[in-house]
């Protein structure tokens, strides 16, 4: 088998660290795999870098900031193998150029475009682990490039595709997928599995242990993905496609503080009146999630939306400059709460099951939006708990069906 | 003027530093001239990287240690060209593969094949500063390789030859080259101007502020070098071919403690005597100074030879084990002074009047060897002081002839 394992920086973040992934990659190494090993910069090592660099420029070039950056998991992987050296396991470490990690041209949020596994497939055919620089790449110009949030997810995947390897697992501080929050709800149990549109929903609802872009890619390539603690041997979650062997309707509950809701109250009753709202909103960069119209009095109509709390007052500002309506209202004071399962899109009855919930625990739905394998509601920031717990129990997620 | 300005460690150990450097540099720049950069590590960040890795593996690869050690200089050009634009000038850094600094394959200790200038051309053309590693450079199998000792001042010369510079100055933390170490004697003046030759003689000698290999360098390529200090803006001193101006016979007196004397008494005096013993000093690489034989007791011979304290012990043990002699003695408490000047050639008398200065004040001297620009002598390491300003006071060095 080969088998590509990305470890966070937390993962590496001292010498016994370094140590304890070295044994584990060295135990695969030993059973006849062929191991890959990718990493992050040591502990918050990228954040002191960022600290030097603003010391310096508060704002510095991209370019140079990725620059400096890239020094960061080159460090991590040089020590790796020295450590596995200690061991007696040849290894070498390889960098974005050594690799020919080819990705675009964007500083500090690059996208990976191709990757030349000639180097790497040689070092494993002389038997060594190969560890590589996680979240950096080359763009055309040969300049260092880094790859922004989940980098270092993503740039293993993308190994894993380019590689066709049989397994591709990130290791992380929890032990895996959970169908709640355990620090929110206690009876919350670890997935075995979960499909990759499962994940998806789940990282877009700020559930994820996996950045979106990582898992965007598993899926575009097939790869499986496994998701394991650093700190413990437990078996983890397997991400991959597919029809689910529990056939659970519902994996699991998410909830995402991070929700503003805006009511535009008496809108023209017109058309493009919508088009015009968001496009003022996108052309100034606020993604907007939930959108609900309904017909306001005297012939006028209602706009609501949700949008990140950070995003809420200036989109408010952009209405009150360039739209004609009676009211509007900023509520930060709001969570989305969502269910999430592949099994939904075939069984009835499934977003009535939450609303009944809720209603049981007296927590009021403010909207409500669906997607095939999702159902997402919003509900006063201060119950979401009570709200997760509640739909937990519901659908029984913390038994073992 | 294309100029290649190289700056070590310590003048790149801070904020502040690093500010100083990228002042004088874009002062440079604003004249209208081509600027190359050569930086060092911060400060001592070598040495903490060192400390990391044998934390890890105390004989770790060397590979992996040139992987580890080249982030060093990254972090130093990044953190510059962020410098040079927060005060508006245009700079772009630049690492061993992206400049394609080839090298031999030797980790730790790799000399400079070729440069690639192409990228460096095409900076310059849209008239950046350019930041370049020092230290390191890449091998034919794509790893990356570090130069050893004097390392940053080699890839300067290197740089400035590769690229027909017109001038590359080494900034240190001292005005520049004097005609003794101003530490030991108070007379010691600034010299504007030496040869390679001169400047070869005296880094050998332990006096150099550069490091041989560079100089060697500059000499092959005619690359005109100047030494000048960071913190101020004196002029420094030229290192260049020639015939001095100045006329001067002797440029300086060096100093180097780090010598023993090996006297092996009453070897036999036949063919192969000494090809024997310093071929068993070869092979196991001590390096030898100077030599001197002559005739002994009874048909014998006496071969009395120099080599660093550190070897002395080593030497002794391979000559006890392999040759026939009376009697070996090892003296670790002396010391070679040397006179260095181009002027000597075509001087007589040179040597004498050295001998007479320390004639004058008593020393005793042990050992004597010349080259066509130096004079030695070995004599007591506790007398070296006084000897050193005997002979800067007999040739008048002090005063700007």
């Amino acid at each position: 088998m080969l088998i590509v394992k990305k470890f966070g920086g937390t993962s590496v973040g001292n010498r016994d660290r370094i140590f304890n992934v070295a044994g584990r990659c060295v135990e695969e190494y030993k059973k006849g795999n062929d191991v890959v090993v990718v990493l992050s910069a040591m502990g918050k090592y990228t954040d002191v870098l960022i600290d030097m660099a603003k010391e310096i420029n508060p704002n510095p070039p991209k370019r140079e900031m990725d620059m400096l950056l890239t020094t960061g998991e080159q460090q991590s992987v040089a020590l790796m193998a020295m450590a596995m050296a200690s061991m007696g396991v040849p290894a070498v470490s390889l960098n974005a150029f050594q690799v020919a990690m080819h990705t675009t041209s964007t500083y500090s949020n690059a996208r990976i475009k191709r990757i030349d596994t000639e180097r790497i497939r040689n070092e494993i055919e002389q038997h060594k682990i190969v560890i590589i620089t996680g979240f950096q790449g080359i763009n055309k110009y040969d300049d260092y490039t880094t790859l922004g949030r989940g980098g270092s997810d993503t740039t293993a995947v993308a190994l894993a595709a380019a590689l066709h390897a049989d397994l591709c697992e990130i290791y992380t501080d929890v032990d895996g997928v959970y169908t709640a929050d355990p620090r929110k709800v206690k009876s919350a149990r670890k997935l075995d599995m979960v499909t990759y549109d499962e994940m998806l929903e789940l990282a877009t609802l700020g559930a994820g242990v996996l950045h979106n872009r990582s898992v965007e890619l598993a899926k575009k390539y097939g790869v499986q993905m496994v998701v394991r603690s650093s700190l413990n041997t437990n078996e983890g979650t397997i991400v991959k496609e597919g029809n689910k062997m529990e056939k659970m309707i519902v994996s699991g509950v998410a909830a995402d503080p991070d929700a503003a809701r805006v009511a535009v109250i008496g809108l023209k009753d017109e058309p493009g009146v919508a088009f015009k709202l968001f496009n003022e909103l996108a052309k100034h960069n606020i993604n907007i999630d939930m959108i609900l119209q309904s017909v306001g009095r005297h012939g006028t109509k209602d706009i609501t939306f949700t949008c990140s709390d950070e995003d809420a007052d200036e989109a408010a500002e952009l209405i009150k400059a360039k739209m004609d309506f009676e009211s509007i209202d900023v509520n930060k004071d709001v969570a989305k709460v969502s269910i999430v399962g592949a099994g939904m899109q075939s069984n009835a009855g499934v977003a009535a099951k939450m609303f009944e919930a809720l209603y049981d625990s007296n927590i009021n739905i403010r909207m409500i939006s669906t997607s095939e394998i999702r159902v997402t509601v919003l509900i006063n920031a201060s119950e979401t708990e009570r709200a997760m717990n509640a739909i937990h129990d519901k659908f029984d997620l913390g038994s073992d069906k």
